[in-house]
């Protein structure tokens, strides 16, 4: 639920956050105070829109409210047209899209657009901005997706996905997109790819699954919670080997061999899928088109 | 697969820990050495034993290496007799227990005991160790269950648990057990209870059971995690709603009223289940029977 304020002082932009939206008042107040402007609690709280929780979101909050990050997000949703049916990715530069999707409903800019939500937070985030939400069971196609990637390689249609261990809902509703725009930053850039490849398994086959790895010549890693004793479970029940295999130039052959472990529900690598990828940079926002 | 050295030098004691054992005979090393011991490789081997592995449990290495908490486990495992069909609990606490069972049946002190795990981590420390293991369904009861708590009172047999998101499959083998025996520390124990009840649901019911909670007067947070995105999932398919009432006066109650919040499928209080305290002190142990 967090909130952002946002008022433009003769072009000096004065910005506050908070996860509340009585804290995010009170934040303002203070910047408003520093500032020496004075407004209304109404006029404060007309400034004031949802904007991605980095409570939720497992990059830190200096992370998820990144310049470049914003950027990407926002400029991500310009794909978005009136009466599209879109897929909400998962992610610090993907909430932004969301919420850029949240803010053009609600001035009119944009009309009838649906959403199919990647994961249970950006549902949330998607219902408190007012986007209409349907389930994946009820398309058959979506118009686009916009999704993040923990990196992605400019030279290729490629990225590694999974470090928010969404990868599985993920790959359901990007394949389903007539279009994948990856909304992301140019730090995870990267020609091979070399993320460790995040493998969704069985509960039961997290030793077997660490030994295949190993045999693919892959360093593999249980990935254990800081929030629960134990390894860190999926929405989907499944816990998570991370499977470091250095840079990847044989991406197809990885992918089928990741697929091939026993007990392996889905791994992160998703292979020939991006169409577009739009970036933010220190300076600006940059695209790479495939 | 947390291994750690121990030699005795004439009443000092010299010790060494880390995840591998690699990396543990290395340290060894290092602490021989700086201490002027010349031991043979075949010698520093033969003193390496499994201890709990600070990776799998939430608590930072320091705190599960804490000297209260190992004395408190290693005296709890006393408890259990040759024979004896034993619960195995979660936690840092309950691990040192788990590992002293697991020495003993090595050394031959303890024979014939059979141990059924509360999680995917007592599970595995428990196999590391040679402790033979079998399914909650291969018993109709159990001789002794040791576990952890998050809070414990000295006054009343309860106590609070899931602050490792494991406490649904432990009340079910407690709930087994002729004889509950709580591995615990001094630092936690508070009359009466105060400590934020978890609360697993359905995942679809995350926020209708916010909303029943603070209906109770209680302050509910759902709990997020740290290694993915959006929240924490338990080993079920849960997420967890952690609802903080202040002092808890009527355990009782609240025991009642949190199993009756929809989608609620475990809440985190142990009532009247408590046999045996055992508690780790600055200076040594202590226990409290019920």
């Amino acid at each position: 639920m967090a909130k952002q304020f946002v008022y433009d002082d003769d072009g000096d932009e004065i910005t506050a956050w908070a996860e509340s939206e009585a804290e995010a008042v009170e934040n303002a107040r203070s910047e408003l105070d520093a500032a020496g402007v004075d407004l209304s609690d109404d006029e404060v709280r007309d400034r004031i829109r949802v904007i991605p929780s980095p409570q939720r979101i497992k990059s830190s909050a200096e992370e998820v409210l990144m310049d470049k990050r914003r950027r990407g997000g926002i400029e991500a949703a310009e794909v978005v047209e009136s009466g599209m049916d879109v897929g909400l990715g998962t992610g610090s530069t993907t909430a932004w899209a969301i919420a850029a999707i949240g803010w053009k409903l609600d001035s009119g800019e944009l009309e009838d657009v649906r959403g199919v939500a990647t994961s249970l937070q950006s549902h949330d985030l998607a219902r408190e901005l007012g986007i209409p939400l349907t389930d994946v069971d009820g398309f058959d196609g979506l118009d686009v997706a916009i999704d993040g990637a923990d990196q992605w390689d400019p030279e290729n249609p490629h990225v590694v996905k999974g470090g928010g261990a969404s990868h599985a809902r993920e790959k359901l509703v990007d394949s389903m997109a007539d279009r994948l725009v990856v909304a992301t930053d140019d730090e995870k850039r990267s020609t091979p790819l070399s993320y460790p490849v995040p493998l969704s398994v069985l509960p039961e086959s997290r030793n077997v699954a660490q030994r295949w790895v190993r045999e693919m010549g892959g360093e593999p890693q249980l990935r254990y919670a800081e929030q629960k004793d134990g390894p860190l479970f999926t929405a989907n029940g499944n816990v998570i080997v991370d499977c470091d295999f250095g840079e990847m130039d044989d991406i197809e052959g990885r992918a089928t061999e990741l697929a091939r472990v026993p007990g392996a529900q889905e791994h992160g690598l998703f292979v020939d899928m991006v169409d577009s990828v739009v970036y933010g940079t220190d300076d600006g926002v940059d695209h790479v088109e495939f």
